[in-house]
């Protein structure tokens, strides 16, 4: 029998790689015999890079960039080998919140009229210049609104104003966008396949659009949001003459402050779900899809679980591939019964009435007694007549 | 598929009854079309009468008797018809503490030297007087250490001092005793089986004895403790010249301050363990033989649940019968990996961190989840290879 364990972390206790070791140990128990293959998740959120490299036996390449107001700072990028079809390739795993990440600036330094993407482009030229064939990026946590401006110029773009002078950084600068020459972006960027993490819907412009719906979280005011909303409409009209498609209004778009459009001008770019992304990096279906069960799991599972949650997200993927999933979790919330849809069983593994601190340090010994006793019952199972 | 649903009650929250029923209902979501049987537990002690007469059918017969310091008051014994082997016979269910116990004193009240297991006396009378062929008495809770004198004399045993005269009533009044005329005692004494359920080990008579281990908890002082033990001593002593063997150290002859004592010499008096008498009145050898799957469970289960509790009492007898055996509590203590030996797997069902009550509160609901949850498990037990 074939065991997969491929759990989210359990926030505040257990990363992703214990929570799946604290489940193999309580299968051992049961199933000694059994093959066991764990596979730790993200979804796609901060600290997806950490777990995909962890997974892939990747490593990280620390450069010298910007932050998202242009001073100088550390990054990584994640790089990793892929191995398929009997072809190895060079891969890089970056997040945007790495550079222009909002946890780099203190709640004063929010400035999303100024702020620039163009440290994630330094990152992403260095992972090009590495010769890397295939770019990630997860978008998520991001402190700009320049619709992936900086990006491109880092990239070699050129953004002008109508004196023919390149336009400074920042959301608002957008506005002064008057013509573009994107003749000297780095010549890899069209060889790359560029693949974007996000799981926002929203659009580029207007009502549920990038300034409106996530301008306030990044310091903006209703004034600022106003401006910020016109320049991304504006860079959209002049993207549109050189890509011959308007984004305005594209679905995702309104990610990371409109990053999508900056990039979908240097790159052939496909967009994904997160927790997608992250299955696909892990080549989840292919480790699914001779299993005979399927293990997830998170800190706290329901009703926010069904929203692109990474143990949904496998457990889907397993239900397509007729693989049988059960889930642990920490605790149970609202709503469980919606994850039956997907998933035979949830458990949560609090076993009192407990302050959460008491709960979090017993993590450990509760998952594996848990998963101890949901094998013991499967084995039963096992032995039980079919109705 | 026939599943038996036994469980103890959730203290606190749940009755047995309605924690049977929660069960049932979870695992009707998955298994809608098994046989059901539930079969709500006590484990001998205070509750069993009310638990095993809604189990069965029966009734409470109230009477009007004395408390242990020989005050009126009104107290019930249970009655039920039992069918077995095509005979229907009418059983007597009566609890000590109904009449004699401690919840009946105050605090101020309790005083063993004087205390009289009289009133019993009387309510097993009047299950004589209603014709029963059976009667099952259950100890613990007592408020007296009189070895069952006032039973023997509420049946028509009389206890003389050296002068001719009946002795008082009380523990230390035992003393006193000369010697006893058994003639007159109620004639279907002898007739009757006699069933007394307790779960403590103790003698009679020492440091383990009954005075010493459950006087204090009585009212007895140090000084007390020493004529009470004194007292039960002197009275194993007549007793023998009757029965022809001395109980002083005779197993269990401490429960309730010597109860077997005195019963001894009025019935042919079989001790059995609480849960065990429980289990027997249930019929639950006969209700288990036949099932594919035991659900029991109890409020909080830990190394304590092995001391004779009812879901380790019902689990053993379905180990004897093959019957496998699963547990669903409220919370779940220390050292439950004892209870693997009997039981496949254990699950809680609390379902995050929480307050104590708001976890009562929410008790019902979430062990319906976990009952549903465990039965989804078991089947997809079911639907997997054998390893």
């Amino acid at each position: 029998m074939k065991i997969v364990i491929a759990p989210d972390s359990f926030k505040g206790s257990l990363n992703a790689g214990a929570v799946a070791h604290c489940i193999e140990q309580g299968f051992r128990q049961v199933y000694p015999q059994a093959e066991y293959v764990t596979l730790p998740l993200a979804d796609g959120g901060e600290g997806t890079v950490d777990v995909l490299l962890s997974a892939l036996n990747g490593f990280k390449n620390e450069i010298e960039t910007t932050d998202a107001l242009g001073h100088s700072c550390q990054a990584y990028w994640g790089q990793f080998s892929q191995h398929k079809k009997g072809v190895t390739r060079e891969c890089a795993l970056i997040e945007l919140a790495q550079a222009s990440g909002l946890a780099r600036l203190s709640a004063a330094q929010r400035a999303p009229l100024l702020t620039s993407s163009f440290g994630t482009g330094l990152l992403i030229k260095a992972a090009l210049d590495a010769g890397v064939e295939k770019i990630v990026l997860g978008l998520g946590g991001s402190a700009t609104n320049d619709a992936g401006a900086g990006i491109l110029q880092a990239l070699g773009g050129k953004l002008f104003n109508v004196e023919g002078d390149e336009i400074s950084a920042g959301g608002a600068q957008l506005m002064t966008l008057s013509h573009m020459d994107l003749t000297q972006l780095h010549p890899r960027c069209k060889e790359v396949e560029f693949i974007v993490a996000c799981d926002v819907s929203n659009p580029l412009c207007g009502p549920q659009g990038a300034a409106a719906i996530f301008g306030p979280q990044k310091g903006a005011t209703a004034q600022q949001i106003h401006i910020l909303d016109a320049a991304l409409g504006h860079f959209a009209d002049i993207a549109a003459q050189h890509s011959g498609m308007n984004h305005r209004h594209s679905t995702s778009y309104g990610a990371a402050g409109g990053a999508p459009l900056g990039l979908s001008l240097a790159f052939d770019m496909q967009l994904k779900v997160g927790i997608d992304m992250v299955l696909d990096t892990l080549n989840a279906d292919q480790i699914l899809k001779d299993a005979h069960l399927l293990i997830t799991g998170e800190g706290q599972m329901d009703n926010q679980t069904l929203q692109g949650k990474a143990p949904f997200g496998i457990a889907k993927r397993a239900q397509q591939l007729a693989v049988p999933c059960i889930a642990i979790a920490g605790s149970l919330g609202e709503d469980v019964d919606l994850l039956y849809s997907v998933m035979h069983s949830v458990f949560g593994s609090v076993r009192s009435p407990q302050e959460l601190e008491q709960v979090l340090s017993e993590a450990e010994r509760n998952l594996v007694n848990t998963a101890r006793n949901v094998a013991a019952t499967l084995r039963l199972g096992q032995c039980l007549l079919k109705e």
